[in-house]
């Protein structure tokens, strides 16, 4: 049978992919787990790919690891080498990546441990660390199709800025990774390449958009993750796969070169920002991207250096619950994270109130109306001209959009409602005396393939333009448990369907995750605070 | 003869005017100067009106009412009287007033004596400073009409929140002043009030469309006063009256409560900021609001507080010329003025070099694209339901616009275009060494009523979002030094139409004023330079 030419486009990227891996790294399919082995997270340690060395290395995060390069008693190339191998049986196990760049971060390892060599510095804050990076996210002479087929014979001229402040900063990019569709799911699967899976969980989503983010952290085949995220597609893979997410307020982290559908759209704005496998991490990021000024290149910045804020305090900070958002109601495992974490925060010290969710249905019919102001019109025109077969959940999401493209002064009267929506917010947490929300990151612990469908608990941060950081609370889903609540009546028929695709015995082993909100512009304190409470839900 | 329905309501708020006046404060026409005595800007040192005290009260800047407020040698009282008295002669001269506050004004002044009285201190950082404030700007329970007939029943429900932080810090509402009509015009006359004149010649604009603040500062009715601009309708009122204006960077000062069609137009955003008759007076105003942290209350603000920025030095800055922006030429004396400044810079030792204007068409094109993507059918609408007649000036700026509506994909793609002409300038700046740029703010020193049509020496810089300073040299047209170019060929038809504008005669006594323009969100330090350089340039 003859292959439409969308097929042709996929197999030529997927060629790219192919030939981009080290076959020495490769486990023959024999050492592979077999397919109903669904938790496959702690694989790395029962295969023979990975000596012993390389796997204390992938273990160990990006402020030891630094230290021990500082140190000098690991390499460059050791890290790289270490993380490489780990992310092709990542990739092997979870399909997350869409090209690997095996010879460009081993001749940089070789360069960076050639400098420290000869002057005894590390190059930069992030020195040797290998960094995944989500695919939209242009690196120059490597083709940047945002997993559109119209657009798989682009090839970048330059890196994207914050790819470009990495690499100075001494980062490696070794592997870039896998997106839905559109990027408008919370799910990871296009004509390419396929589904990406969760490491927990194979017959789970990673999440999305930034889901072949998710895998690389939550396998730890990098150091670092570089996402984007317009309604929770840093966040949502972070919590489905059991890292760490930042969502940055807008207009900090330089955004230059994300190949998206909609440049110039600026009523809700994309950020790009880090998963990580540890807070700490996140701010040797952020710090290691904000000293470099990004703001004199990309003037749309707001010129704010990123502060070492003070480490939280438990008798510091008001956090406020979200026990629900008043609009889909939380599966049972996240509700009895959520519970296991006010206790201990409570136990701990901090001062911790419930915090009736405000009005985020009328956030939500703001943001389904600016995510496609054009009812979707440039995307659908970009999936045709591909001529690639469209998901069910991207017209899912090309659905949120009004059916007409709205006018220009239509656009005007939604900034304006959003305007006042973010000002009211911030009044009510000022009125109830919150510094932070606890809330879900998702109404699940993750979603089975393809099934998606709701984002609230990250997106009305997205419309309120705060920051939040998800994060693992070190529990997971577990069936005899988290039963299913024999009383709970829905609310809604949006309620209904996703209270329904809560099936225990779907989501076992899948991490409990939540998330934590700051102030708009409070970055740095949200991150703070997040370390906090962290470790003490970890505890 | 009836009148139709807009006149009655154009009455109706010239009557709230009338009826504002302190009748015992105004002169009669007998000993007003005859309308072809066009220069009056003296005019109270000669009239009857004024006591030498009060006319000694309102020839100080701010600064130095303050301390003597503080030392308990003025009261509020005295300051708000002098300056009511004062601008009730402006008003009887130049029609710059839309409304007087003298009862709210003197009670406010009471209470800050009775607290001043009570505790030996003063209620905040702009105590007892009389401050215009442009008609559009909400005053509470009063009607806010921002110069259209359909809106002069909209009378306002709270303070705009920049009035509220005046009042906060002590400072005195005395009076509210006039604009043209759809505030897109750099002249100052609608179909309510009629024209505003410029104190410094009557035959000419105060400028627009701040043209009633302009006015205002240029005949110091106040110690600082309250503008918006999107265009130069700070900047160039200030420049046409002698006054000082700036223009902060988008997001610093809080906009909230300005009534203005187009709401939530997010592309090229109308900024609120003072005139002054001192720099020392905006540092005061800027530091007395973004002090009081306006982004709590208005989420849309970049929380960036009003640093103090250290003097600038002589040998510390470049100062890069933009003697003709490549459109339109400049009128002889506004070249004079700039060439005198420069001559003055050099000599104090100050870096001073050529600075070719980058690509200013480019920015105009997009810039005029964006004033009104509705094709202004916004506008359009407002004045038919008013159905007062259209001025010439409103037609000619609502033809800036694309004939028909941009979609919101147009929209983006002019916002994509508009960030990367941002950039490019920027780099350009950086290329070049120049830390700022010295330009003309009009091409001309002011212009006759209603001939005002080239504003790109202002506007330029609201499309690059790069703050600016307007100031006067100190110097004024003279017919006889400010000949005619003989041998000038004009370079198209704009300029031809500009240049033509030209009559020597006409111009006598307008104040040379120039503008000095920063980086993008280095505002303190472009308020800082402005200090330096003009009082080099005036000295």
């Amino acid at each position: 049978m003859v292959q439409a030419a969308w097929q042709l486009k996929a197999e030529k990227c997927r060629k790219v992919l192919q030939d981009s891996l080290n076959p020495a790294w490769l486990l023959p399919a024999s050492e592979l787990p077999p397919p109903d082995h669904l938790n496959v997270a702690d694989f790395p340690d029962k295969c023979t790919l990975l000596e012993p060395r390389e796997l204390e290395i992938t273990k160990k995060n990006g402020v030891d690891l630094l230290a021990e390069m500082a140190a000098g008693t690991l390499t460059a190339v050791e890290t790289t080498t270490a993380f490489l191998k780990r992310a092709h049986i990542g990739h092997q196990l979870l399909n997350f990546a869409t090209e690997f760049l095996v010879e460009d971060a081993l001749a940089r390892a070789v360069e960076l441990d050639a400098y420290y060599k000869s002057t005894g510095r590390l190059v930069g804050p992030l020195h040797g660390l290998p960094i995944s990076v989500k695919e939209h996210v242009a690196i120059k002479d490597h083709i940047c199709h945002s997993c559109y087929i119209a657009w798989t014979d682009n090839v970048a001229t330059e890196d994207a800025l914050l790819v470009k402040l990495l690499r100075n900063a001494g980062a490696v990019i070794h592997v870039r990774t896998n997106a839905p569709q559109s990027l408008m799911h919370i799910d990871c699967d296009n004509v390419i390449y396929g589904p990406t899976v969760n490491p927990h969980n194979r017959k789970l989503t990673p999440g999305g958009s930034s889901g072949g983010e998710g895998a690389s952290l939550g396998f730890r085949c990098a150091v670092l993750g570089v996402g984007t995220d317009i309604g929770g597609s840093v966040r949502v893979p972070a919590a489905f796969c059991g890292a760490y997410g930042l969502r940055t307020t807008a207009l900090r982290n330089p955004y230059k070169g994300v190949v998206l559908a909609g440049d110039g759209q600026e009523s809700i704005r994309c950020v790009i920002s880090p998963l990580a496998n540890s807070i700490a991490d996140i701010n040797l990021f952020q710090k290691a991207i904000l000293d470099q000024e990004p703001w004199e290149e990309e003037t749309s910045l707001v010129p704010l250096p990123w502060k070492q804020a003070p480490p939280a305090k438990v008798d510091g900070i008001t956090v406020g619950v979200i026990w629900d958002d008043g609009v889909v109601h939380p599966h049972p495992p996240v509700s009895r994270g959520l519970r296991r974490a006010v206790e201990k925060l409570k136990a701990a010290g901090v001062k911790v109130v419930d915090f009736e969710p405000y009005e985020h249905a009328r956030g939500w019919d703001i943001l389904a109306a600016l995510y496609f102001p054009d009812a979707a019109k440039l995307q659908k025109d970009i999936l045709a001209e591909g001529g690639e077969p469209v998901a069910p959940l991207t017209t899912w999401a090309f659905n949120y959009a009004r059916p007409e493209p709205l006018t220009v002064a239509e656009n005007w009267e939604l900034n304006v409602r959003r305007e006042a929506y973010r000002a009211d917010y911030h009044r009510v947490m000022k009125e109830r005396g919150v510094d932070f929300i606890l809330c879900p990151a998702y109404l699940g612990v993750a979603s089975e393939l393809a099934t998606g469908q709701y984002w609230l608990y990250t997106a009305i941060w997205n419309i309120l333009d705060q920051p939040c950081v998800a994060f693992p609370t070190g529990l997971k889903a577990e069936p005899s448990i988290d039963v299913v609540e024999a009383d709970y009546q829905p609310r809604s028929t949006d309620d209904e369907r996703e209270y329904k695709k809560y099936v225990p015995s779907k989501f076992t082993d899948a991490p409990i995750s939540l998330q934590l909100v700051g102030k708009h512009f409070r970055d740095e304190d949200t991150v703070a605070a997040a370390d906090l409470v962290s470790k003490i839900v970890q505890g």
